[in-house]
């Protein structure tokens, strides 16, 4: 039997379509986090400077497993606002704190973890956010596209063991992005103002997790403002890894798609 | 003896910083390059796409010894020009282009080697251009900007077989930038942008030589304009390879250092 869920919920959308998949969950917004709670759904706020509240909360609601949903970005933390619990918790943070956010996110799930909750992950609520290998949206990519793709998860995988990198662009055989800390939006905006004179060719935007990435949190994610800012970019396409990247309101890239004649793959 | 060099001049400074040293040498430019030669430099006038015609003439001006200088983009080529020369070593340059930069321009040092010209770094006609390694200038780097460039050498060193990333900024263990096509001074403005919510700590900015990359072309180079665009991206500082990397203008970089409470380390 299935214990109550609760939605520790990001920015973006995808919290609410967690919420819409199961109904009784309760919505657990953060201080500094700007997410809002659907209207019908059980709320909790709650402060990562007091996570001996919200578990205590959680218990209370009989809720046994908890999804991290959407971007959160590191907090700024209050040391004179912590509870008992953050106290007890403070070395082991500051710790993973100085690392990348995998070191930070997998402390944050064992701490979940060794509270007695299941940490799954969002692709688990609803498989039908990720795509099937072989799934084309849009026009088909040409030969220079799949290389071009297969460069930019060269480049993706390097960098994995380096905690970055879950998206990369490559045109013609040149890699003209990589993305870091500021997400997939900043790099193509920056990939777009690459001067007339350095394109050759259209390129393809590459999204995939990184090597041996706990999909349950940080799960890389597309929708539809990366669609347009590729296509602002002049790319020709987008590649995803099947089954391991959120691709968020389909139907409405597959308009996008065939608007600004991208294509959009999954392999 | 040495015979006679002859500067392929890129665009930037260092084509006139080695002609200050070799006075006698041939000053060449290319269509399509922004470089205008010095006033009393002897000079040959020279497009990519008559490469037989430049063989011929600096054989004529006895020239043994070329040097790359400066930056060089990929020239758009229009093969109803090419020469002879060109026609022969089209095969190989246009499997070549689809590659990265170093296979492009390692082919490009072959064919004038095969033509009997030693082809020579920029460092080995002015060594004073390079840093040894421990030079300080301004003020000393605390542990944690010497931790962020060693995690940006990992990531250079990382991409380095995929033929891409000289540069890369990290701040307080994040990855804020990697160096691509567009270059460093593109990345520091990316890095000045990033919302001040994703900031902890001051960045460091690493420029290295890719692992295995010959440096007589495509050497890395900073300058006051590189200081400059890292204070304006609130960097503590910049961090070269001792030896390998070219530091332009010396006594100007040291005015900004102080200026702006930037170091800058050889190691």
């Amino acid at each position: 039997m299935t214990r109550r869920l609760a939605i520790l919920a990001g920015e973006g959308e995808l919290p609410r379509l967690l919420q819409e998949a199961r109904e009784d969950a309760v919505y657990v917004t953060f201080a500094g986090v700007d997410a809002r709670p659907p209207e019908d759904a059980r709320h909790l706020a709650a402060s990562f400077e007091r996570l001996g509240a919200l578990f205590a909360d959680l218990h209370r609601e009989g809720v046994g497993e908890v999804v991290f949903a959407g971007a959160m970005r590191r907090p700024a933390l209050d040391p004179a606002r912590f509870d008992a619990t953050m106290h007890a918790l403070a070395p082991r943070l500051m710790q993973a704190m100085g690392r990348g956010d995998d070191t930070l996110l997998r402390l944050v799930a064992s701490v979940f973890e060794e509270q007695g909750f299941r940490v799954v992950g969002a692709h688990e609520i609803r498989p039908e956010l990720v795509l099937g290998a072989g799934t084309l949206i849009g026009p088909a990519p040409g030969a220079g596209d799949l290389e071009d793709a297969d460069h930019a998860e060269k480049v993706i995988a390097a960098l994995s063991p380096l905690d970055v990198g879950q998206g990369a662009v490559v045109a013609g055989g040149q890699v003209m992005g990589i993305e870091t800390l500021q997400g997939t939006d900043a790099m193509l905006r920056f990939v777009a103002e690459t001067p007339a004179s350095l394109w050759r060719k259209r390129g393809v935007l590459v999204k995939r997790p990184k090597a041996g990435q706990d999909l349950r949190f940080d799960m890389p994610a597309i929708g539809p403002a990366t669609l347009r800012a590729a296509a602002a970019a002049n790319l020709a396409g987008v590649v995803v890894a099947a089954g391991e990247v959120l691709v968020l309101d389909q139907p409405k890239l597959a308009v996008i798609c065939r608007e600004c004649g991208l294509f959009l793959l999954a392999r």
